[in-house]
């Protein structure tokens, strides 16, 4: 609450009800969001307009009365949030592949793809004309209005799109937003820049709404986190916050190459893993091609592979048991290239954080695997774009009356 | 948003909007009120009404003119917060001290006694009648309507006001809110159980406004922490956040009270200290006058003692480092009896601070001692209090129209 209640906040305040209404409840008629919100009918029938208008919600057919005759009158039309409204693009930027995705309004994903290149010897504005044609295609190739883009990068992004750091691309200080938006391919869409493990989280949310506090660890070459509270995740003084792979696991550990001893990225980091487990990795192996290997030797039950991955489970659970005595989270979910592994480092993970957090004897910790694996990050890029409009549909929907 | 805006929550909305208007400009006009919120003079002068009624705000001459004849008619008479409206009061609960204080409605203390008695052999009904009496003697002692009580203790607790374990006083399920509320001596009052170092960051934050984000580390014999993001505290899931005191500083380190090993306590909790300073200790020797004792041989530069602060700071700044990495707060504020400490403390928390957050080269952590000392959970429980009515004053004006 910054400013007064007037008419203008009042209209974007229940328009935003009612829509919220429309999609927790799926079909739902006009009278039913007024009994729920306390609006009067006229109000709501006022509003729907609006939504209609702006093609956010849209009418269906009533359902058939189950018994014909009992019903006064003609039966509601019903209202659903609309899968031909406004929609979001999702880009992606990692180590060693950049993705796109397309969300609808209803949260559904109408488009993914996924470019497997490693990026780490590309220039920036090379990366970045990559991502504009992948835009372009995605908006191509679905039948919706896409509203607005997200781009999701593994590293440090300054609200301006600057990217201050991402060390496992080499990048440093480098602008985005304008080679981005001016690359040939571009669709002429607005576009802000996120930390991937931020995104992943927010897809996670998506798709698990029941989850509400969780912990987010996405594994690809670095790791990183994002932390849900109370469904909101927690972004930080400047936006830097989820840097759980330089958390010190072991004071005196290796050095990591952020300078530091000891980081969560050289225990359970995708190459730490690899090495521990003999495994030769570089450009030639890529990382999604590195993983499928892990799994596969896990599976065979290889002892050093099994011991590499009890050491990356066990860093993981003291790096999450921290973070769950600070914050109390009730779940860590694994994501990225660690949901391919959950199954070998899941227990490793709880161990640790049974004995370490010291809750856990009133509440476990729950540790689960992500639900969309690799695609969390893009599709929860597309997902951020959706949500803010079913937010603040107001900025969509016009400027009312 | 979780409802509709209608006149109701409307009023509530505008009360709360004008109460904080008073409270950021003071004295303020209802005219300055208008302008800065946008409503009608009206509506202000009749929530004015509203707000002197409920005693929440009161009028003040008007200053005089700084060039007589200049001003058009009379000078507006201004309106403050009335330091005469309802209070809230504060209790602790500590392992070597109770405290009460008294924080009337404009923020001042207006009462504050600290009772220095070791609590850890005592039952929790003994300890729960001695803070009924201190809250008698607070409500006696101040010439102020008291709304409400909140009690701070260093331990877990439920929302229902169940102590899950306080593990430095040896509680462990204990109800709390029946045997207090019954004691002879309690004034009727409502009464809420908080976590001692979640009070201490509100208290931090209420004395230092400007600070919005930070962790705050409160020493006591047990070490605890409060999470401000975005000026709000982090609670978590179960409202168990904060326990800094168990994140792992070396996963092979001694075995903690807790069970597990390496745990911060076990480097930075006050026992450790004066262990590694060959300080001998125990209930001879009360927590406070053993910080007395550790400055005093810092101050003289013993040896033994500076190792031991160099050790515990280090520490500190290992898990510090971790919650900053993973949550992006700007500030670290050194707290309870680390605030009599912080001059040996802060360089070797500043340097693993330095050394082990990714981002510290382009926003270094600054660390600070509370501005309130060992005072900050006492006075926080207050503040609390007088925060909740500040921020939602309907509850306190009445029912409106």
């Amino acid at each position: 609450v910054d400013g007064p209640v007037r008419q203008r906040s009042l209209w974007q305040h229940n328009l935003a009800l009612v829509l919220r209404r429309t999609s927790a409840t799926t079909p739902i008629s006009r009278a039913e969001i007024a009994a729920a919100t306390g609006l009067t009918r006229a109000t709501v029938s006022s509003l729907v307009e609006d939504l209609l208008r702006a093609g956010l919600v849209a009418e269906v057919d009533p359902a058939p009365r189950a018994r014909p005759g009992r019903g006064v009158g003609r039966p509601a039309t019903g209202l659903v949030l609309s899968a031909t409204g406004p929609a979001g693009l999702g880009l992606e930027i990692n180590v060693d592949f950049l993705a796109a995705a397309v969300v609808d309004l209803t949260g559904a994903v109408r488009h993914h793809v996924v470019h497997r290149v490693d990026q780490r010897d590309r220039a920036p504005e090379r990366v970045l004309a990559d991502v504009a044609r992948l835009a372009a295609e995605a908006v191509g190739g679905v039948d919706l209005t896409v509203a607005a883009a997200r781009l999701a990068l593994p590293g440090l992004v300054n609200g301006d799109g600057l990217v201050r750091v991402a060390p496992n691309l080499g990048w440093r200080d480098v602008e985005v937003r304008g080679p981005l938006t001016t690359a040939r391919h571009w669709p002429d869409l607005p576009v802000s820049i996120d930390n991937e493990a931020n995104l992943g989280a927010l897809g996670e949310l998506a798709a698990a709404p029941a989850l509400t506090n969780f912990l987010y660890i996405s594994g690809e070459i670095g790791i990183g986190a994002g932390v849900v509270l109370d469904g909101t995740l927690l972004r930080g003084a400047h936006g830097w916050s989820g840097e759980i792979g330089h958390v010190t696991v072991s004071p005196d550990g290796p050095v990591c190459r952020c300078g530091a001893r000891g980081c969560l990225e050289r225990y359970a980091g995708q190459e730490a893993i690899m090495r521990a487990a003999g495994i030769r990795c570089g450009p030639a192996l890529s990382a999604d091609v590195a993983v499928g290997r892990i799994a596969e030797l896990a599976e065979a039950r290889d002892p050093a592979v099994l011991d590499a991955l009890r050491g990356a489970g066990t860093a993981l659970g003291i790096a999450a048991a921290g973070v769950v005595n600070v914050l109390d989270v009730d779940t860590v979910v694994l994501g990225g290239s660690f949901a391919a592994l959950a199954g070998w480092l899941d227990s490793h993970v709880e161990r640790e954080l049974r004995d370490r957090v010291l809750t856990a004897r009133w509440s476990p910790v729950e540790v689960r695997a992500s639900a969309l694996g690799s695609a969390a990050t893009v599709i929860g890029a597309a997902g951020a774009v959706v949500r803010g409009i079913r937010t603040a549909p107001a900025a969509w929907a016009g400027t009312g009356r």
